[in-house]
């Protein structure tokens, strides 16, 4: 039979997703903590919200010793700091009190949601050691607040991020000095919070129990690789992320299976896979890092070039956001900052016609790296590293803005210091 | 600056991910149980392949009592029987011994990569207690290939199915007679091998380390919803599957993200979200079933007709499988079994022609399920249920195979016999 020439399909009705992300955090922000927005009626009385003031500490009595510095991991396994903070939720009864205790492995039943349906969510960011002898947060109100959108994203619960920032501050306040000692200024911490279903069922549904926890963990500087980052575009039958799917979460569909490739690239000497989408070849992200072009215009305007967020096909990354907003006002004059839709054909004729200056990614993990050159069907992109071999002068004037906020050479609102 | 009008890309060049793939079978099918390929020089010295001979059994010593008839969860907690089978993997040494043990608890690291990279996948088969008495599966060959290409696309090790097989059988053996009483014949219990990502690490990078395990647990019956199974089509926002992902494999990325628009619908009076695809509108799965519609085409032919598998956007279901082979066999004279594309459009215009004669959704959990009534966009599409309301008579037809099979009435190879 033939496809109906004509339409028979109705009326727009409200979405299934925007009305069930309202619903979500409608129900969540219900009596208690002033969010009451009169529709506590169908929600259990005993409802509690997370609130860091209710925090518990047991400390641990087999303090482990602080790597030297440069080892993030023993035999492949990642180096966590004495403590994490755990907080559990269910639908019934809300969030119990979070719990600071011993860093430790988690009792899982084998039914958990999150070991079947990767009903998962994370932020990742960095706690700073600064040249002043401070301990830094940079900007974690944006990481909160992503994880929240995440949560929701994926059916977890939602939360008050202002909560998530304090427990964060509060791990560090006890990890922190041990960890991330005075004598190793410019240093970090990896602080991964992270919720997971975990209700034992194995229904296909929204888990009814969840647990929210922050570990602070050691993890290689990764913004410098010998002779820059180098970059092969993803295959054509593998897309990372789709409009009206959800690579703007954190969740953790969106990593596992992209893994394939990117060990294949690896093996081929690559570092990370450059995610096209679409017939045209947009580019989208780094690996796991939102991608950055400098070049200039076929009519010779010096340009900066990323992809836009409104597909919602690409993570709203925080050291995204910092390095447009950097950009915009310590380059602007020399350099139009630009968000759209660009291709890889682009890039590779901006290459071919001498236009392409630099390339960066950008993220918590990679920071501000350096891209020397992207392998696409068969062909070699190169890249200027600079002068000095470690990246283009634009590239490495942002690089060293960031680095002055995160590490206290410069006050600024973004910094926030760890009492 | 303008899009180059012509692309300049280079030569095709083998897929990342195809390479990928057979690499990952080349490697752990190698030295030992006669997969040599000639390969193993980069491969480690000691590594064993997953082997069910070397099953070890610690039986519990707390045996648990097994649940009145119909009741498969306690507290929203699902029951399992007494024992599970675990495997540990790692890539340096390969699979361990598999363990038969008590059903409790897994121990994982905060880090763990199933946790943040969903590196996970399962399969879900049932035992099915016959009317001869006999405990039986239901082509379970399909269930551990399937197993295996899902393992292999979320990057977790390879092994061969048919030791998936002997572990899934061995388990039944040992609990089977108790969970599975004799005196309930027409009963089943659901089986979930499942595989996850246990390497403690936050590198997003394929887990060096991996655990294997196979627990059987009670689910209610879902074929047969009061009236007929509600499906509410996919929102505008929200795609499950994409040409270029996983929608093919059972890995949990597949199912968290579906999860909210699912709960809404639900809440609205539906059973499940009928996923649509592309800008037409592609009907492909019922919830995490599969969709067939039997129709009259235009010209008056009785046809039924399912998605088909060469995007790889929707699951290889042993159900559907099956209902295809039957239909073909017992029906093909009556009626045109087609795979193919089509759309709601033409869903919703034969109902409108009157030609839209059953519907049902197909699949390990709802088994052979009729569907009543299908909402798109604002209408409601109803689909007779048949002269007794419980599915029309091909839907009926088919089911009723399917079950002489399933619980022994009908001698076939599709019933493997737990002995």
């Amino acid at each position: 039979m033939t496809p109906s020439a004509a339409p028979v399909t109705g009326e727009p009705e409200p979405s299934l997703t925007s009305a069930a992300i309202e619903h979500k955090l409608a129900e969540d922000h219900h009596h208690g903590n002033g969010f009451s927005n009169g529709n506590s009626s169908a929600l259990p009385l005993e409802y509690h919200e997370l609130d860091a003031s209710k925090l518990t500490y047991s400390l641990t009595d087999r303090s482990r010793d602080v790597p030297p510095l440069g080892v993030s991991d023993i035999n492949g396994e990642t180096i966590c700091t004495d403590h994490m903070i755990t907080a559990a939720w269910s639908a019934k009864g809300g969030w119990e009190a979070p719990e600071l205790k011993p860093y430790g492995p988690l009792a899982l039943m084998p039914t958990a949601s999150v070991l079947h349906y990767a009903t998962e969510c994370f932020e990742g960011l960095k706690a700073y050691r600064g040249f002043d002898g401070k301990l830094r947060l940079f900007r974690p109100d944006c990481n909160c607040a992503r994880m929240l959108m995440s949560s929701v994203r994926i059916s977890l619960p939602s939360f008050p991020p202002e909560e998530l920032e304090k427990l964060i501050l509060a791990l560090m306040a006890i990890d922190g000095a041990k960890w991330l000692p005075r004598d190793r200024p410019g240093s970090f911490i990896y602080l991964r919070p992270t919720m997971i279903g975990t209700q034992s069922a194995l229904g296909v549904q929204a888990p009814s129990k969840a647990l929210l926890y922050i570990i602070a963990s050691y993890m290689p500087s990764m913004d410098a690789p010998n002779g820059g980052l180098r970059l092969h575009t993803s295959p054509d039958d593998m897309v990372r992320a789709w409009v009206g799917g959800f690579g703007y979460a954190k969740v953790g569909a969106n990593y596992g299976p992209s893994l394939l490739a990117t060990q294949e690239a690896r093996s081929r000497g690559f570092g990370q896979i450059l995610w096209l989408y679409g017939e045209k070849g947009l580019c989208t992200e780094a690996g796991a890092s939102n991608f950055f072009v400098v070049w200039k215009t076929p009519e010779g305007k010096m340009q900066m070039v990323t992809a836009p967020l409104d597909d919602r096909l690409i993570l709203d990354g925080v050291t995204r956001r910092s390095v447009l907003s950097l950009a915009r006002e310590h380059l602007g004059d020399e350099v139009e900052i630009v968000e759209r839709k660009y291709t890889i054909d682009e890039v590779v004729q901006a290459d071919a016609d001498g236009r392409l200056l630099e390339s960066f990614a950008a993220g918590t993990a990679y920071f501000v790296c350096p891209i020397s050159l992207i392998h696409h069907r068969g062909r070699d992109v190169r890249i200027s590293m600079g002068k000095a071999g470690e990246g283009g002068p634009i590239t490495l004037k942002l690089k060293g803005l960031l680095k002055d906020i995160m590490y206290g050479n410069m006050d600024h609102a973004w910094g926030v210091v760890v009492q």
